[in-house]
């Protein structure tokens, strides 16, 4: 009856497995009588312990029953469709047909989105974007206060913690976004969350129902516009130009949106600040329309000449700004923590939003980011940061006169971690960021982040990170992509 | 025209804030021109390199406007309707009747939630529920693990991380489940998340449709119901029996339900386990009708006498059942990890959704976790917390026994961390409750677990955990809820 003991199980779990697994698959039927425990004992080698240990949780489960003086049966429980389905795996074989399609409606959107399908991060590779150097990241420092942060902690740091995030971080990320982005605010306002994508999220399911309009920015980040849309959000693409947002297209277009989804610091791709007339008017829609902004201010701490610019959310005089903010950039995107400047009205909302579907974040990082803050590490790091990125920005500036010049147009890199280039000409640039992968050069097609169908000359290109990048292998990739351009001219001569 | 200047700020920011505010509130009219930089700085006794950066600034916001030899001057894109409405603050006085009330529909649902009602943990109070023993945590040992893990770790661990978790945390969740879960499952399947509500409300969202039903447990566990109703569920709520969740009650009331929310290992609250036959009822009604079940098994594995019981995933031959597991009560709540076991043709969906709305888990949090686990100590932890919780259910048991006979009646306690108590009586356990805090006793009336209108007898009662709470505490809370027994009779009489 009995296959041999595995290495892993214990003796008990081992019989009981064996037995169980006899039951199911029909070898013992039922009304069939286990061996006495003392015989099978005899005959397994096994202590009568163990047998009777394994009877008695046979017993509990219910797959037999046990009547003294009478002896042990297999239960009449077990239904014979079960016994032929077989029970071998918790994880049955993909079958093809049973269940693919059974996602809802909804859940089709969900399932969609551009981060599974990134390859992991090759540290230094020419031009991942959207990436802070990591290798450029205080560990060392940031390891000791985590160190010391568990240590002094009290276990009351283990228990549940506010659904709006640690205090003492939500303190001093106030503090912070006062100094550095022009946003008056207190802790109060600020809910912790673990990205800015669960921040929109939330948002999403806090003001929309399904069907309502949203503006998000085209060309724009397209992993907004899907959660957004996975959100049940209908979304309405509003140019972008050089003053960024193109707010009175949006206002032709859809004056009645709940919600505009906006980068104004810099614009998610083309990089452009959003002007302070089409800010003015952009918060005068909302206000008249009672709809909302969300500000995904993503690295607008970048900023390498003069101080960042303030934030949008400093001039939300209505309270209809929803300013985001990410720790990814600033310190590393494995922190997972991430913030929103909620406006009053919303406050109990979100908490109870994210308490419902996520509780919060975990609490030891939130308090160890705290410590690195509140001791002016993190102020610190973001000033080495900036000219760090502004030197690697220069080298791919100097580069790109030199490799790519009547190619491709770089606007001048004043701010964040990559750049939009576009081609002079007229070039298919997915083509081109294809082939530029097969020489593992990693850029991102412009025209992946517009949407409609004639995407527009201004929007083809190629997206490029340099803060990863050493000034060495982005001359190399700048020689590398060149050659591409010459194999394959982006003006499709 | 300048106010003093805040200790905080560096004179250019407070120069740049002083300035822009006068522009906002209307003190500066558009076109007026600003002062001369070596004269404003004479003036005030700054720097002139000062001045002029913080005009810089304002000229790069889109403020003041700048003409060599003319000299600056305030701009005139600012439109008045914003002047009027002020800017002092980024977040508005709360103006009640002006946007409340402007939360979506669904938006409604998803703003209501038990947890951010509950006041913060009182380590070891008398009879907080669903907590586990804080003192009790290996604390030192953690630390111990978290900073080693730190100093070993390679930079990329900083890089975004996998969407589905940390493979040797996955690895090592898939060998635990195996030994003591009785799942068969490879790391391939194993999904982490933050709680199981997220768990919960992803799963609602890729499955369902607004408007599909779903069973849940009656009484069962709120925060279940209240997050598959605002990711717009219909709850079907199916009465639970000393067999637990009564199946043919829910094929009868809603055959097409997609999804069944179920408690096998320890129904929350009754504590019942879920019958084999009723398993394999259950089982073939998902396999029929092409339903899933999320089988959420909260406190599973502490079970003081014998072994825990198999999951109810480790009998699901046709690959239906979804099962979520957390690490909140075996380890602590702060830490915020839990798991899904996703059947195979959800894998891609899952990963997909859990990438979009929230990206992943904080990847050293999972990596000192899976070290945790790998050398062993989880498991220790477990066996230890076993005996410790045995013998406080057992003190709750004596001091039942003692002090509330004839009043209220405890069910075996074998298992988890709480216990439901039911009147002898008819009591009404709310107001109990409520007399009970009164009384510094935390305690859940039953009844507030169930639904509909008429509650039956079944379900009035006390909800009370014995896990964080001292046998000499124990005792003193059932003495002083004894008290109130007697001057507020739950009889009623």
């Amino acid at each position: 009856m009995l296959s041999s003991r595995s290495r892993h199980a214990t003796r008990q779990q081992w019989l009981y497995d064996e037995i169980r697994n006899a039951i199911l698959d029909g070898r013992l039927a039922a009304r069939a009588r286990l061996p006495a425990t003392r015989d099978l004992a005899q005959q397994y080698g096994l202590a009568r312990g163990t047998v009777t240990a394994a009877y008695l949780q046979l017993v509990a489960e219910g797959y037999v029953s046990s009547t003294v003086g009478r002896g042990t049966f297999v239960s009449t429980h077990i239904p014979d469709a079960m016994l032929q389905a077989g029970v071998k795996s918790a994880t049955s074989e993909f079958s093809p047909g049973r269940r693919t399609g059974q996602l809802s409606a909804r859940g089709r959107d969900l399932a969609r989105t551009i981060f599974a399908m990134l390859p992991p991060a090759k540290i230094g590779c020419a031009f991942r974007a959207a990436q802070p150097d990591l290798a450029a990241f205080p560990l060392e420092l940031w390891t000791r206060i985590a160190a010391r942060r568990s240590r002094i902690s009290h276990r009351s740091m283990l228990a549940d913690g506010d659904p709006r995030g640690y205090r003492p971080l939500r303190d001093a990320i106030a503090a912070h976004l006062a100094r550095a982005r022009g946003i008056s605010c207190s802790a109060d306002h600020v809910q912790i969350v673990g990205s800015v994508q669960q921040a929109l999220d939330l948002c999403a399911r806090l003001l929309l129902d399904a069907g309502d309009q949203v503006w998000v920015e085209n060309p724009g980040y397209p992993a907004a516009g899907q959660v957004l849309k996975a959100a049940g959000a209908r979304l309405v693409s509003v140019s972008v130009d050089g003053d960024g947002i193109d707010v009175a297209e949006g206002v032709t277009a859809a004056p009645r949106a709940r919600l505009a989804y906006v980068t104004p610091s810099r614009q998610a791709p083309l990089g452009v600040l959003l002007s302070l007339a089409r800010r003015m008017q952009l918060l005068e829609w909302a206000a008249t329309s009672k709809a909302w902004i969300f500000e995904d201010d993503y690295d607008g701490e970048y900023r390498f000449t003069g101080r960042p610019h303030a934030a949008l959310k400093s001039l939300d005089g209505h309270g209809c700004v929803i300013y985001a903010g990410t720790f990814s950039k600033v310190m590393f995107p494995g922190l997972r923590l991430a913030y929103v400047v909620v406006p009053d009205q919303l406050l109990d909302a979100f908490a109870a939003a994210m308490s419902l579907t996520a509780r919060h974040a975990p609490i030891m990082t939130q308090a160890v980011l705290a410590d690195f803050i509140a001791e002016g590490h993190f102020g610190r790091h973001i000033r080495r940061m900036r000219t760090h990125y502004g030197e690697r920005a220069e080298s791919l500036q100097t580069a790109a006169r030199e490799y790519w010049s009547g190619v491709l147009e770089l606007s001048t890199i004043d701010a964040g971690l990559d750049v939009a280039a576009r081609f002079l000409g007229a070039g298919d640039d997915t083509e081109i960021a294809r082939r530029a992968a097969e020489h593992e050069i990693e850029t991102r097609a412009l025209s992946s982040w517009a949407a409609g169908r004639r995407v527009s000359a201004r929007c083809k290109g190629l997206i490029l990170g340099f803060a990863t990048v050493h000034p060495a292998a982005i001359r190399a990739g700048a020689r590398s992509l060149a050659r591409i351009f010459e194999e394959f001219p982006p003006s499709g001569a």
